[in-house]
């Protein structure tokens, strides 16, 4: 379904609001303290309950009448349904906030399924199943590689033959506005001397956008490149909270663990690719060509505007970072064909994140690690203050949006998370 | 509470069982096809159920009563409930397989509760959040490192100082039993050459032990060492099949995902630290001395005789590997605390395993990679045909047991797959 740009909702939606009726993205809610919670979707400044238009049979998909997938706190069994059933949700939400339509003109539905968003508590979308990372910036890992190995070997040799990625921790994913308290560590600041306990001092984020896996496959069985699509449900922004000090001294032979593992935070509006559409767009050439099962004709990258902004304790926001979706080499669909070809199996639910995205210039970096270059060209603050890297009382926040010619945004509203002070500390 | 080493049941346990009164490992069945999965115990030949024993009230614990921990198809409220529920339920089952209880006493519930440990499917014992892999052992470890860095460079520098390890893929675990398909994945066979896409080459088992979480922690705050006892619910075997030359190829810098993510298989049984509790005793010296946080003074290695058999595709079973869960470094309470320090949050039913338990001597080595050095020094067979790595058709089997002096075993029973060839092989 093409998305009529110049559609409105009775629903007065500001101009910039990033849920136009364009965007239709869903989440899980709970309306107050004590209540079920149950999905929605966002439009303008309310949440509209899903729960309460599949009571009254607003959809009349078979599926949906029987599995109600808007009855459970999580959206696990709607992405399950795939494609089809997205679809005619979506149409059928776009049908039912314009003026005219049946939710439109029963006023006690209204009253009964539209929540401030500003009054509600938003939850994880989903129960994650296993959450993966991958680490598809060129930027991202060519700088990383030229801070900790030298420019002459900053990219790996597997690098541009393969989504290098590894597997998170599911149990730490955690809703946008949770508070990540600084994580203690084992870290060894002096080669010379024995390693040490105590509170990361390098504390950081990365900025990533992930995706929520649909239907999933079976063991044994892959998920080839062009049907990958059929299997991505939406989009979210995903900050990877880093511990640099804790993840330099544990991650080799096998990967970063407690320096990544303390917290992840996931925005709460899980963006459909429906909405997406209109920015879908080519991607960075590459070079060499992809092995055939990551080659695909189909465009796979999307002009999403991105942005980091860093509030210190007391004070003001700062921008601190400007990038691009588009920047990534490699795509989700190569993400998952890639994570697939062997067997793994993958489940509705599932988050897959991109790994940071950083652009070309010092200012689109997506972590403090690039932007002060491992501390060396620290951020100026207000009041002669500085950052190399996060302090407690910090508040990260990450947003980004995607902008039609013809004025209307489709955005991810915020992910964000301020920083404790370490357990005991 | 002691475990009776010269209790008996009024079940028949023949000489040389895994499962005597004394062991009484919990897991989770299905009697036959089309009905619901329910919690048991292992007694000699048989299931006993325990959702049959919940369902008499044989169980007068108030969380028992509150709870209903053997109603659902897993184990995981049951392990959330701790020491104190863990060792009630034990007590009761010892009380209520002995001669004159009400269980032997009451035919009519007997004939509902027992059922040939042949006739039923096992599945996992919990739904698993999370899986982590960790890589305790010294042997392993150095002989990987020399394997494919040299001796000078075997052991990477943290090794002694932490507990290395990874998150695995929670999807992906299977019960023993499972067949593995061979995975098909990207490799660099040759390093003047690009990496091609094909079949793994180099399938490899891994033999190790696993332990599922009991309760939780919180996200931000630890379980210190001197509490991790109490947080882990008993023990099991795990394979963690590899294939050696997709993992060569993509594990730098972010670790193993595809070469290992294809299939973990888990023996159905879970033996509790109460059954083991005999066979406790001192590890290998630590030195250096670990940080504070990993430091306890009580013993947390078990002797625990381990094997692993292969074989062919009609042909007879051989003894591959035979070692001892004693060789590990680190201890299930050094990896719980270390993995929690920063306040990642564990939850009932996760698992976590020890990696790789290789001994001293060449046929203690719990992996093909070891066993034949990289393929050097092939394992005969019989009829002249002989393994570096796996090959279609092949069945790995593990097997495990602590045995006491006065005779009898506390088993693990088999953790078995058989190779499937590649998809569209």
């Amino acid at each position: 379904m093409p998305t009529d740009p110049s559609l409105t909702s009775f629903v007065d939606v500001p101009a910039g609001s990033h849920f136009p009726i364009q965007n239709l993205p869903y989440g899980v809610f709970r309306p107050q303290e004590g209540v079920m919670p149950r999905p929605g979707v966002a439009i303008g400044p309310e949440v509209l309950d899903l729960s309460a238009l599949q009571s009254r049979a607003l959809f009349d998909h078979p599926q949906i009448a029987e599995r109600h997938p808007f009855s459970g706190p999580t959206l696990n069994t709607f992405m399950a349904m795939g494609p089809d059933v997205w679809q005619h949700v979506r149409e059928r939400l776009t049908e039912l906030l314009q003026e005219g339509s049946d939710l439109h003109e029963d006023a006690n539905l209204r009253e009964r399924a539209f929540f401030n968003r500003e009054d509600v508590e938003m939850l994880l979308p989903a129960e994650i199943g296993d959450y993966t990372d991958f680490y598809c910036s060129e930027e991202h890992a060519t700088n990383v590689g030229t801070i900790f190995r030298g420019p002459e070997n900053a990219l790996n040799p597997n690098w541009k033959h393969l989504p290098v990625g590894y597997h998170g921790r599911a149990s730490s994913v955690v809703p946008s506005g949770t508070p990540v308290r600084r994580p203690c560590g084992q870290t060894r600041p002096d080669d010379d001397e024995p390693p040490v306990f105590g509170p990361t001092k390098l504390l950081d984020f990365e900025l990533e956008m992930g995706f929520f896996v649909g239907p999933g496959n079976r063991l044994g069985e892959n998920i080839p490149i062009d049907r990958a699509a059929d299997h991505i449900f939406g989009m979210a922004l995903v900050n990877d909270w880093s511990a640099r000090d804790i993840q330099g001294w544990e991650y080799v032979p096998l990967g970063p663990f407690l320096g990544k593992s303390f917290a992840t935070t996931v925005s709460p509006w899980i963006v459909s690719m429906a909405a997406l559409e209109p920015f879908r767009q080519a991607g960075p050439e590459q070079d060499p060509e992809p092995l055939d099962y990551l080659h695909t004709d189909r465009d796979g990258a999307y002009d999403i505007h991105l942005e980091a902004s860093l509030t210190p304790a007391g004070g003001t926001a700062k921008t601190i970072c400007t990038t691009n979706f588009g920047y990534l080499y490699w795509t989700f669909q190569q993400q998952l064909a890639h994570h697939t070809v062997g067997g793994c199996n993958v489940r509705p639910g599932d988050l897959m994140a991109s790994g940071t995205i950083s652009g070309p210039d010092p200012g689109s970096y997506g972590s403090l690690l690039e932007l002060t270059w491992r501390g060396e060209n620290p951020i100026p603050f207000e009041a002669g203050s500085e950052r190399t890297f996060l302090e407690d009382g910090d508040c990260l926040t990450l947003t980004g949006w995607a902008e039609h010619d013809d004025g209307y945004r489709v955005g991810f509203g915020e992910c964000t998370g301020e920083v404790l002070p370490a357990q005991g500390g």
